[in-house]
Parts: structure tokens; C-alpha cells; sequence
């Protein structure tokens, strides 16, 4: 077995802390990763604190994780010691359904194996996350990080970048699509970017007058206060796109009034409780709501690339791990420009 | 002015009764119809109790409306004196409109002008629908009735056909592809039929055992009782598109789950009020919950060529004008099998 240390959660109620644990010696697929930084997401809390319930404890959070390799069973061909890699929100899939043989594992149909907070595919041994200092991994489940992007910022991209990525590559964001970002955070903020970088007209939507500066700075083209009732009724029927990455409770049917015909709006944060949909505005424009989530391995390491070309990097806040406990206190106040990212080194 | 006769709502809180009143001298364009038959359709009773506010009175509701071309203005090239025709939901749009351009005319942004409970486009003057004994309309916004369907089953097409065909069009339904279909009434039973012969597999998905027989009878494959909570987890992942015709509240978050991936559930009956609903299920298989609203009147003229062809007609009962009162109060009893339609030459 492999030493570990990390910082886990014992329960909903404390605050995380120091926990040894061990990694498994690696099989013959599997890459050992020293762990160099992993991002802090905000589900990340929701497990801790069991708000989405059958939380595990104890609990290493963390699935934005990036590392260098420190070693490499006998059969692994994809990578050699040394190289820049992460690891993102699942570790393993069935590898047999019908998704995951069409490179959809994210959307498994056996339920891939999340990177904590799960159990691996024999049912009964933990996963542990990345708020720790090495994880071992099939090499399928992990992804080529481009020297050109600093190992800090690529983090976030494993499990941020991706979630904007998904849908804004499944509904063909590209030149003459016009598209909205709802909420400029830790998400919201990979869209701006991303989709700049794919040549749609961007527009980011927000209840904070504060964040316009940064949105335009990003690559938005427009930014538009919600909190201005006005704005629903001037920009009815404009939108080809729009993702909502609020987990607040939002008046989602102003929202549907801005799609043009045909159009959807993707959820990808998903609200702690149900919304109050009226179908009448859906009905009235053809329009949907959907969802999406994260995004394949396949997609994730096109995502990467995609990022290294067009030099797109999270604006991340670099913490150390003993402030983890002080830095989801802030995240919960939105008080974070746009990412944290925890400095494993640190440990 | 041409004379014509029509049962009337006076306020929202009455019976319907008889009533006079006349429609416009044909103009170049159009094309004055006797009515021979109308459907009756849940919406009227919304709009006659003013449920969905904004009712103008009197109020000649109907707008699944058969007849034979009584006369033709002068410039009138697409029908001639007795030819079969119909009206359906709305009697002009703006024509000008991106949508309109496409034949997409259901979806007009200006607003098209309802067939009745709306004001033509100069504003101010009323529309009376298909409860009278003739109307008046702009050829562009009438349908041929193929010879082959009877007048008193063609008229519920008019509305009920073409709002399961639209969708059912445009999510492209046919062979290999499995359609659940919710709720076996007016809209539904029209849905099982036309799915049936678009080549999908078709389940009706409804709370009363009762309507089993008459389900396997109209084309329907399967049946599932919905009152029974394991058949939401034993048929999870399976349907490539749902249409939901049931306007009471319901939990969609079950019926999200029965989707496969990528697939969506289509309302279109509205409901009265919002619905609860979790982003969760839509999220984990990147499902859409839609809407549409009936079909544009170039997509009507086809449904009626298919339904002639196909040999498909809706299930009506056949009452005269003056039992309109007691007919809405068994619709809203769900006692009808499955659709009424008034014989308006009993006027």
C-alpha cells in the first residue's frame, strides 16, 4: 500500500482536518499521481455537509486534481513518469453500457465511480478525493495536462471547465449563436471564456452590478443586471443559449422568455430544492430546459486541449490546504475570485 | 354584413346561449364557410370561465371547425364552392415575422390572432369562433379536408390532431423509436393514433386502468398504470420522447426518469398552475422537459393528408349546439370518449 495524507471531513458537523490514509499499490493500468494542486468545488461542500444525503465518512473531498506522475503500472501506455496529468469528478465507469461504449461515461448507466465520496467497483473500498498528496488511478480515467497551462490553473478545468464545456459543445455554441451565462462564478467564468473562444456572442447574466467589470474583462460581450425587470422584456426571444450555474432558487420563467424558438436552457448547477416551472413559456416558443453534467473523459481531454490552444486559464485563488475550512466559509459568501485552489505541496 | 348565429359565453360565471351577430363581407382573399361541425376542447372552458384571464365577451367559442365553402372572394385561387375545408386555432398571423416566413406561423412574434377570444389585426375587432353556423377567413389560413374524413371527425383534428403531430413531427418520431404518451383523452387518443402509424412504439401512460382496453385498441403496444410506483423504476432510461396532454398537476420528476438519455418529455397541455420541478433527473441523463404548441397551418394541411391516408380519425361522440353546458361539465369529468363535437346544422 502507498502512504497518503490528506484532509478529510469525519462528519457533516466538523471541520475538515489532517487524516493518513493509504492508496492502493498499483494494478497494471494504473498511474500513481503526485497530487500538486487540487481546486475546491462547491459540491465539494454539499457532500461534506451531507446536504445531498448518503455522505461517507470519513470524506477526502476533491475532484479538480492536478499532479505529475510518480510512477506507472507495468501495462500503462498513455503515460510515463513525469508527465502533467488530472483527474476530475469519476475514476471508473461500467465500461460496458451503451454510453460508455459511445464515450459518454458521464453519463454511465451503471453509475461511474466518483472520485470521493463513492465506493469503488467491488462495491465495499472508499474513493478518496484530491484534497490529498498522491491518488492512484486506471490510466482511461486520467487526463493529459498541456505543459502550456501552469498545473495551479488547470485544476478547476478538471471539473469547471468541462461542466461549461459539455453542453456548450452538445447545443453547438459557435459564430452567430448568441449565448448567456447565468452567475459569474467558479463556473459561470469557464463559460464566458470558453465560449468567447468559440465565437458566440456572450452575454452574462447577473443580480451583481459587481461583476460586470470582470464578465466584460473575461471576454463577455454584454452584461445584463437581472435585477433590472426591464431586462427580461427587452431581450425576449434573443438567446440560442443560455446556462444557468445559479444554485439558488431563481424565477426560471423570466429566463425561459429570453430563448428564441427552439431554444434551451441548460441547468448545470442544480438547486438544493425543486423550482417552480410554469410550462406556458415553454410551450409558447418551443423552448427547453435540460440539463447537463460534467462532461466525458474523451470530452474533458478535448476540453484541455482546447483551453492550451486558445489560452484559457480559471482566475484562481491559490490557498493553502490548512485554510480549506476558512475558504468554504467564503464560498459560501460568493467571496472568491473565481476559484480556490489548494497548494497540496502545503501539506 | 353576413348573418350568422352562434352560442355565446355572456360573462365568465354563465351558461353559454344562443346569440347574433355577423361576420365580415368576403374580401379578395377570403373564404366564407358553413359550419357543419365543431369540437369542443378543454381550452374553450378555460377561456369561456376566463381561467386564463383576459377573456373578451361575448366570447362564440371553437376552433375545430368543419365546413363547406359557402363562397369565395374574388382572388381566391385555393378553394372553390363546396369544397371541404377547416379552421383550426388561429385565422391570420402577422406574415412578416422571421417564424412566419418559415411556415412557422404557430409561433408568430407578433402574435397571430386566435380564432376566437382575440381581436383581428386591426386591434379592435373581435373574433368569434366555430360555435356558429358560418365564418369567415382568409384562404391562406384554411385547410382542405381531405373527401375521405368524414366532416364530424375531421373537426377535432383541427386542434387535437395537429398538437400531438407537431410534436410528434418534430422530435422525429418513427420506427425504432419508443413514444410514451400521457393521458388517453381528447389530445392523447390522438396521439396514441398518428405515433401508431408513424411507425414508433407507443405506451399510454395514465393513472386509470379503465382506459387500458380502449389504449391496446386505438394502437397503443403498451400500457402502464401509473398509479403503480414501480413502473417508473422498472421502465427508467427507456423512452425517446414523451408527450405529456395532462393539464392536471402531476410529479414530473417521475416521468423525467422513465427518459433515455438526450431525450425529452414534450408538454402540451398546460397546466393551470407551475409545477415543482428538480433539475436532477434532466441533469444526470441531460434530458429536456419542452413544450410546443399546436402546428403551423402548412404543418396542418399535412396532418390532415396523413390522417386521411393513414385512415385515422379521432373517437367523438356527436351532441347538437344545445347541450354545450352539460357537455363541459362531463369534459371536466374526463367523461367523454373522446372528444365531443357539435353538429352545428342542429343550430
Amino acid at each position: 500500500m502507498i502512504k497518503a495524507k490528506g484532509i478529510a471531513a469525519q462528519s457533516a458537523t466538523e471541520n475538515l482536518g489532517p487524516f493518513s490514509f493509504s492508496r492502493r499499490e498499483p494494478k497494471a493500468h494504473d498511474v500513481v499521481i503526485d497530487i500538486k494542486f487540487c481546486g475546491i468545488c462547491h459540491s465539494d461542500i454539499h457532500q461534506v455537509r451531507n446536504e445531498w444525503g448518503g455522505s461517507i465518512y470519513p470524506m477526502v473531498p476533491g475532484h479538480e486534481i492536478a499532479g505529475v506522475v510518480r510512477a506507472i503500472g507495468t501495462n500503462v501506455t498513455k503515460y510515463k513518469v513525469g508527465d502533467h496529468v488530472g483527474i476530475g469528478c469519476f475514476v471508473d465507469s461500467c465500461r460496458e453500457c451503451d454510453h460508455c461504449k459511445q464515450d459518454l461515461d458521464q453519463y454511465c448507466l451503471e453509475g461511474n465511480t466518483l472520485t470521493y465520496n463513492a465506493y469503488e467497483r467491488d462495491g465495499k473500498t472508499p474513493t478518496y478525493g484530491g484534497y490529498s498528496d498522491v491518488i492512484v488511478a486506471d490510466e482511461k480515467y486520467v487526463l493529459r495536462i498541456p505543459k502550456s497551462i501552469p498545473l495551479d490553473k488547470a485544476a478547476p478545468l478538471l471539473c469547471a471547465g468541462v461542466t461549461l464545456y459539455s453542453p456548450l459543445m452538445h447545443w453547438k455554441t459557435g459564430p452567430g449563436k448568441k449565448v448567456g451565462i447565468m452567475g459569474l462564478g467558479g463556473l459561470g467564468h469557464m463559460g464566458v471564456k470558453i465560449a468567447r473562444a468559440l465565437g458566440a456572442e456572450v452575454t452574462v447574466l447577473s443580480h451583481s452590478d459587481k461583476k460586470r467589470e470582470d464578465a466584460l474583462k473575461m471576454g463577455a460581450h454584454h452584461f445584463l443586471l437581472t435585477k433590472d425587470a426591464d431586462v427580461f422584456k427587452k431581450n425576449a426571444n434573443t438567446f440560442d443559449l443560455i446556462i444557468n450555474t445559479v444554485s439558488a432558487e431563481i424565477n426560471m420563467n423570466d429566463y425561459f422568455g429570453l430563448l428564441k424558438l427552439d431554444s434551451t436552457l441548460v441547468v448545470v448547477g442544480v438547486p438544493d430544492k425543486p423550482l417552480s416551472i410554469h410550462p406556458f413559456p415553454l410551450v409558447m416558443m418551443r423552448r427547453s430546459y435540460s440539463g447537463s453534467v460534467i462532461g466525458s473523459i474523451k470530452e474533458t481531454q478535448e476540453m484541455l486541449d482546447f483551453c492550451a490552444k486558445h489560452n484559457i486559464v480559471p482566475e484562481i485563488e491559490v490557498i493553502s490546504p490548512n485554510q480549506v475550512n476558512e475558504a468554504y466559509l467564503r464560498v459560501l459568501k460568493s467571496d472568491v475570485r473565481y476559484r480556490f485552489v489548494m497548494d497540496m505541496g502545503k501539506l
